[in-house]
């Protein structure tokens, strides 16, 4: 995303468009990519949401709440960063899309030094554990971030191995929401030494889809990330295969076949993933790594002008072509007969409408009826 | 090696080429490439290690010795198979080069059904042994013959599995040496249900070169191997690699950093082995192997006839540029400017001489003058 200078009111409208609940990174993107601001989109945001056939208002923070969010983080000792900002992690403004504001609290800088992420298992053995804190202390000790994501088990041995060089825990609640419980004191620490990430408000107790979205935050803050003990279809697995998605590396430590714990990771390593048994393959892999640098976006720009809005046809027509299963964008270009441009303009309609959802990497979905919008 | 019937006498005569410790497996293929058969060979060999600069006569086994040998054998219910014969089995048939003559005790026969190997540490760990038991049993049910080397630890427990289904065990020594105390049932019962098979001749007791030679015979007679638990420079991970020099597939079970059990097989993993957790990750991996095939011969054919034979100036060159670390014969051939026939010939001389030895893979060192000969 290109930098900008926000003045006080562009940051609010830039948080109240942030803050819309149908607004996901890939559509806030699209939208200031389309109106040049989050004011002029956020003026915009009814009209489309109409088009995209949502019956009732969408609601919109007010300036008022967005305001009070900023002001109450500020008085909570942390600060929010817009994707723009001079002050965002560049490891973050590169992603395509990067999360359109972060919460942070801390003292430690990312971008003063290389990153890795150790993810694991919460219900990790005593060997993972002691591994994960080894490994984080020697990484530390070379100067290399260690960004986890506080939860049980590995993750919180990664933290504490780094406490002392310099780690960053990304959370999916917000900043005051301290989970799990026995991870209060290192939550403290971190605040303090450390960094604290979070894309959800102050106050803000997690839901089911906050954590992909905190996988990613893990991943995108981090050169690679290293998986130890993961199951098979678990939250670590996950932020493998955003790594992967984000163009970072991809490490895994092996584990014998008879112990479940280590069925993701040798999967990973199966795949393709570099097999870690210390400090220095971890080395190895992140000297080789190239320095991330924006995607070119693989979407094309908008078409801009009112003369090229999709008309009520082309709508129904990509309307009828989703299902609650995602498909990629890419397909709908190809089976709508439409320019691409009209298809992402149609998909943020019905996304403001509520009925489906662009998903980062290029997919989309119907949102089920029952959905909470 | 060509396929051929031997009369008695040759198979005499096969026996006491391939029993002369001055003739490695190489030398004998060249030897019977170049004579066209054992018995003219054994003629040409003191003048060859005349040639070779050899003080004293070459001891070669007696036809008495041989008669000996393959009377003692049959009588101790076991046979003899040269490697031309069409009873030898065909995996190691197209090794270059084949064992000259192997000793077999069993009932199972190696050309019935694929074949693949496990091997690993003998200190291995209960998990360990436990996971080649297993697996040894399920490739079993699967119809596949467990090859393996009779030692502690994983290779008993690879036989043991496969006790029922088909299992070969290759020894560094005699047939009728057991080792280790414990593996005796073990031993008798795969002399009876299964395959014993080796290079040594009856009686011989197992010196330190014996084990590379049963380690290529291991891999040799597998369409791939599986290591389990191997330490850094173990027996486990040379099998490995002359598994990957003959062609065949080269599997490893991944296990925990901490663990230095694990250490060689993660290291086999990450050169490139296929990572194994279950016996359908072996089937698959064998169902893709190719069936090997004779290889063709790296080394020119001899120009015979006596007016090639190197003069004594090539053979100064030759010999001047060999050191006791192994240098491969293809550079001798650059260095010295002959050509490889006249190198070849050079070497046989050498060799039965004393004074180099050539060794699989096409390397060749000088030997040290303190060496047994």
């Amino acid at each position: 995303m290109k930098h900008q200078e926000l003045t006080h009111a562009e940051r609010i409208d830039w948080l109240r468009l942030a803050r819309t609940p149908q607004v996901c990174p890939v559509t806030f993107a699209k939208l200031i990519e389309r109106y040049g601001s989050a004011s002029v989109a956020l003026e915009a945001l009814p009209g489309l949401a109409a088009k995209g056939g949502r019956l009732n208002a969408l609601k919109i923070v007010s300036r008022d709440e967005a305001e009070a969010e900023l002001s109450a983080t500020e008085d909570f000792g942390a600060r929010i960063l817009m994707a723009c900002e001079p002050d965002y992690p560049s490891l973050l403004a590169v992603l395509d899309p990067p999360p359109p504001a972060i919460s942070i609290q801390g003292s430690h800088d990312p971008d003063t030094s290389p990153s890795c992420a150790i993810v694991g298992s919460r219900n990790a053995s005593a060997i993972g554990v002691r591994f994960a804190r080894d490994l984080a202390r020697e990484l530390g000790q070379s100067g290399i971030t260690i960004v986890s994501g506080l939860a049980r088990g590995i993750d919180g041995a990664a933290h504490t191995g780094a406490i002392e060089t310099g780690t960053i825990a990304v959370l999916a609640s917000g900043l005051d929401h301290i989970y799990p419980p026995e991870h209060a004191d290192l939550h403290h620490d971190i605040a303090r030494r450390g960094l604290l990430v979070t894309e959800s408000p102050l106050g803000a107790i997690p839901t089911a889809r906050d954590f992909p979205r905190r996988n990613r935050l893990i991943s995108g803050l981090s050169l690679g990330t290293v998986v130890i003990e993961a199951a098979m279809r678990s939250g670590s697995l996950i932020t493998a295969r955003l790594a992967a998605e984000q163009g970072r590396e991809v490490m895994a430590t092996p584990g014998s076949p008879l112990d479940p714990r280590a069925k993701g990771s040798n999967r990973l390593i199966r795949e393709g993933a570099a097999l870690i048994e210390s400090a220095d393959d971890v080395l190895d892999i992140l000297r080789q790594a190239k320095r991330p640098v924006a995607a070119e976006s693989d979407t094309p720009e908008y078409e801009s002008g009112p003369g090229n809005e999709p008309d009520a046809s082309v709508r129904a027509r990509i309307t009828e072509l989703l299902s609650p299963s995602p498909v990629s964008i890419d397909e709908l270009v190809r089976q709508s007969g439409t320019s691409a441009g009209e298809v992402h303009s149609v998909l943020i309609e019905l996304e403001l409408a509520g009925r489906a959802s662009v998903l980062p990497g290029g997919q989309v979905q119907l949102r089920y009826a029952e959905d909470p919008d």
